[in-house]
């Protein structure tokens, strides 16, 4: 389906469940987004389940966002359970302008929900000249070292920081092996997941994806993985307000009340430090591109390379769309 | 060794090599702390590199270290080569100040060496009631992903947050599967390192520490390990001023010039967006806490507890200290 045709339907469907002009063409813009870089798992097969969490009133489709100054850098969201693209995109853009403004800008964000991609904000930030850190909790996917039960969300860690070029560093990594959004599409098409990613509900590995999707995911790297994710529940849950400990509730699942997400976004400038940062961030990114490759090989690429090559070629072509998705379509535009 | 006496005879020997009182005992306590906490590759094993380093004026033992202000929130240390203690010391305790004023502090240092644990510093903000992230670069010691060649350090990311009890919550993990303290400590003692976490220089798994020292280490969970590694090079590097892209020499084989490791510290106040974040995080552990547990598995602990409770329990005890540690405190005092 043509892009621009996409966009029309996807947005009239926002504005049809009771979202203005501008938040629905923030959230359709977001989704489309995830689409063209090749998250599918944060693309339109979430769109029924965002107009499913409206009409129940657990997403609120016309929000009285507040946004709070605690100082010239730092601001706290309360999202009034928005959709979590509009949110996110108030606090990346009051990030900005806190960082614009003193060099470093601090937003927290409560009662959100699931925003799509961290690397989509970080994105807006580095278009800015601006370095990012964001962080976000999710529903229960990973089990914490040592567990049998999930926990943590897939808890993204986003960073984003400008080349020099017109192609963003931006790495925005689950700390699970597998994005749960991956997951939850293989087990839409009746696909098979990798061995060693996660358990089934009884603790035993499995490649069936709606198994996986009761059991538990694994974090990467034991230990290590599982407390990058309570670090980044305690940033984004803990310190915004949002819920935390596992209290985010599953967006597909979990009809008993609103999501109540937090959010982090970090912000600074390039230049704080140094005169010469575009000159640096170059020769490093050189410097690595030239070591010797492994056989097979042939570029070393820096995060959010890949993807936004794959924007670029995604965005010249009409978006596939699946069957499930156009069976969505259907029902939510009549 | 009694620990009294180990801090007598470390602190005459900085002193001797023309280190100022105060300058010695920060960096023996560091030393011994590291000891302390189990963390022997960063502990006494160092000592004697580090006065070689002072003998061929490669550390400066009596640095004039400069901090320039940037906000009132941020600011900016040359430490002049100053022994990476000092330098490291300096900052956070500048950060704290910052973020005591401002609610939010950032404190870039340039012209650095190595500072140990980072954890040890996370440690002194927490004490503060504050957040913490610390970021440092090291030597290369890890492949970039798809390279066949080390150029990333080990390089830690560090979390630190009060837990609202006196044990502070502090992850602090390099981003490769083993630490290159460890595999230093296991190739002097002739130890063999785990399979799976380092490669030989021809590019081949390994088991011998020394030849996983001429080799490359692995980064954890593949490109995203390597990805946080670029990240964490791009932080205390490129927006610091200090050396990146492989070029912080390594300070046991490389007498060619000073390390120039650069460090970023970031902290923040906890209450900066909710009154009762000593209730929040307590609820968040407790919560993990009373999860299910795999089989054999008696506790799930949060990052930073075993360390702590091995810093108690080896307080009480005189320190160990091996041959190779005791020939270097002999010649170092004589």
């Amino acid at each position: 389906m043509k892009k621009e045709i996409l966009n029309k339907i996807v947005n009239s469907i926002f504005k049809k469940y009771g979202m203005s002009k501008e938040h629905s063409q923030i959230s359709t813009n977001a989704l489309i987004n995830a689409e063209l870089v090749g998250a599918y798992g944060h693309g339109l097969t979430r769109l029924k389940m965002y107009c499913d969490r409206i009409s129940k009133k657990l997403i609120n489709p016309k929000p009285k966002i507040r946004i709070k100054k605690i100082s010239q850098s730092i601001s706290h969201v309360d999202a009034n359970n928005s959709i979590g693209f509009v949110a996110a995109d108030i606090a990346i853009k009051k990030a900005i302008l806190n960082a614009k403004k003193t060099g470093i800008g601090m937003v927290a964000v409560k009662n959100s929900g699931h925003y799509g991609l961290s690397g989509y904000y970080a994105e807006q930030a580095v278009k800015k000249k601006l370095i990012t850190m964001i962080y976000t909790n999710a529903p229960p996917a990973v089990a914490p070292h040592g567990s049998l039960k999930s926990l943590f969300g897939t808890n993204p860690i986003c960073f984003g920081c400008p080349t020099g070029t017109k192609i963003p560093f931006i790495l925005d990594t689950s700390i699970s092996m597998i994005n749960r959004g991956k997951i939850r599409v293989a087990a839409r098409n009746n696909h098979k997941i990798p061995e060693g990613v996660a358990l089934d509900k009884f603790g035993k590995i499995t490649t069936d994806a709606k198994k996986a999707l009761k059991g538990v995911q694994l974090p990467i790297a034991g230990f290590r993985g599982s407390g990058l994710a309570w670090m980044v529940d305690i940033l984004s849950g803990v310190l915004t307000g949002g819920n935390h400990a596992g209290r985010v509730k599953d967006p597909f699942d979990d009809f008993s009340g609103p999501q109540n997400i937090g959010h982090l976004f970090i912000t600074f400038k390039t230049d704080l430090f140094v005169k010469n940062y575009n000159t640096r961030i170059k020769d490093n990114i050189k410097t690595i591109k030239r070591l010797p490759k492994i056989k097979g090989i042939k570029e070393i690429v820096y995060p959010g390379q890949n993807k936004y090559n794959r924007f670029k070629m995604n965005s010249k072509k009409e978006i596939k769309i699946s069957d499930t998705v156009k069976k969505d379509l259907e029902i939510l535009q009549n």
